[in-house]
């Protein structure tokens, strides 16, 4: 596949990312050197995807410990300082704040040793950790599928928002991989169009045929009869198995189920929350009202028009066939086996 | 209310409208002198709307018969070949053709007479029964409402839509008259953005709260509690109470349908088609891919991406509560009344 990859280490640890507001258009690299640096990314959307923006922020620790000295309680206070700021960087996706606690974990452990290396050991641990799950998920969600048969996705739940395959695209990908003719079909995903800009990308790139239909389209295709199921990915799962995903999730959710089409969820067990209880416990980021008068600096509404801008929504657990995991594929009677 | 009239004579009898692509940003007014500039402004929907296409092909079919010889077998045949194109402009919406056909009867029973005022009579009563339609709708839907209530809409089907004050719209715009606190929630409508551009922008015009939102934030909506009903307008109603609208709508159907919502179409009685028993029978436009793979003339998905771009959905009766039409609130049960 040509997909880039959309983080790395520079030769002398900072980080580099794929700018994903910019994608499809430009493919543009940022280095970044800074924990605001860091932050702004995350906020900003230019690293995204509840696993990426897991290994971005554990990533992203490490520069707090970097060309500095080697230890001593004030690093350990800048590495403290660090993760907290990076942890509440975004509020849904619970990888983050999951990858920030365990670089911390790590940071305490090693608090009389020499921290800038062990930091950098523990993310890329978690960072190879996430692509070893996405290819788990990728092999234990293909056999949901056969040749012939189209996908509904919403957002972008694939190699740009993962350090590996995906986890919504992941089953998708090992099924091309292994030849099967598998086609989706992908939701724009407004208000900041990742399934538009990102996902028909990848999956372009990856020679996977696609078809891009807007959010309003999701119900009439599925009344069409050719979806044969829906796969999404996930930014936190309760302990009942009701999922916060990209806003419109719901939406393909009440379709599907209007139409007999399974519909399922892809993550890793880093996704899984069950300290809350339900989704009614899930957090839900309200972000700029711009993104909804407009796309890319350019207006769509009046200038003045109230907004209702959640990036997320919840789908309850009984709209949910299963949950395509690394652990396999579980019903939601069956997401004890993760803890 | 000071929304500008959509569409109006000049006084040479040319035809002036409101160039509904530019607006917000921009109100421009074109004037048609040509049945040709007719089909290409109900075409690019400059001027669109089930209710006021049917106005603006019943307008349009008079400039073949303006400023020419009074009557005729000639002038006959142009006014017939006028009618043949407008009808065709657009397949869905079936005010169109019903208005055209309308206009042609009229030339035929006035073919050995004066030709171009008959025609201006004809289109002009069209367009004040329209009006005077609007309003019944609005004061037969007024009585769903109460103060306090949040409605959502989808798409345009206001004063933009029709020769007076809207389908959809019309109860609401009759609630906040008599003082009735009424809201409104207007999903963007991506491809074309009607309900960010136009649906916003004249009920901020005309002082009635409202919020927008995303295509993907209907479902979410839905869930959170407040919305109290929906109300949507229609390009073609078939025998069984089927409704052809624009895309999305039948997602909010589904919303509704998961949620308690009452959902409700508005339509007069030109919209409804006796001769297609269901939804299946309706034509689905099917519209230019470039519409979905950018936004405002801005590039957002990757170039050579394939789209699915139908213009409407088709809405089954077993989820509509009820018509508000002219003749009052109906079940599907009791629309043969309108025959």
């Amino acid at each position: 596949m040509s997909i880039p990859t959309p983080i790395a280490w520079t030769p002398d640890h900072r980080i580099r990312i794929l700018d994903q507001t910019l994608l499809p258009m430009e493919e543009r690299y940022l280095e970044l050197d800074s924990v605001e640096a860091m932050v702004e990314a995350i906020q900003l959307l230019r690293v995204r995807g509840a696993p990426l923006i897991g290994i971005a922020g554990a990533m992203g620790v490490t520069l707090a410990a970097r060309g500095r000295g080697r230890s001593g309680p004030e690093l350990l206070g800048r590495v403290r300082l660090a993760a907290e700021t990076l942890r509440q960087a975004r509020p849904t996706a619970v990888n983050l704040a999951w990858a920030v606690d365990r670089m911390w974990r790590r940071a305490t452990a090693e608090a009389s040793g020499d921290l800038h290396p062990a930091l950098l050991e523990e993310a890329t641990a978690i960072w190879n950790e996430d692509r070893e799950m996405c290819e788990r998920i990728g092999l234990a969600g293909q056999p949901l599928l056969r040749s012939g048969v189209s996908v509904m996705t919403q957002c972008n739940a694939g190699i740009l928002a993962t350090g590996g395959l995906g986890t919504a695209l992941a089953p998708i990908y090992c099924a091309h991989r292994s030849g099967l003719d598998v086609q989706v079909v992908v939701p724009e995903t407004r208000p900041l169009l990742q399934g538009a800009r990102l996902t028909a990308w990848e999956l372009m790139q990856s020679g996977v045929p696609c078809t891009l239909i807007t959010d309003g389209m999701v119900a009439s295709r599925m009344r069409r009869g050719d979806i044969h199921c829906a796969i999404v990915g996930a930014d936190r799962i309760a302990a009942n198995g009701d999922v916060a995903n990209k806003i419109g999730t719901y939406g393909v959710a009440l379709a599907a189920r209007a139409h007999g089409v399974p519909f399922y969820v892809a993550a890793p067990r880093t996704t899984f929350d069950f300290s809350t209880p339900d989704g009614r416990g899930i957090p839900i980021e309200e972000r700029s009202v711009e993104e909804v008068r407009g796309f890319q600096a350019r207006a769509s509404a009046p200038r003045d028009v109230l907004v209702w801008n959640p990036a997320f929504d919840v789908t309850p657990a009984e709209l949910i066939a299963g949950y395509i995991t690394d652990a396999g594929v579980l019903k939601a009677s069956e997401l004890e086996r993760l803890k």
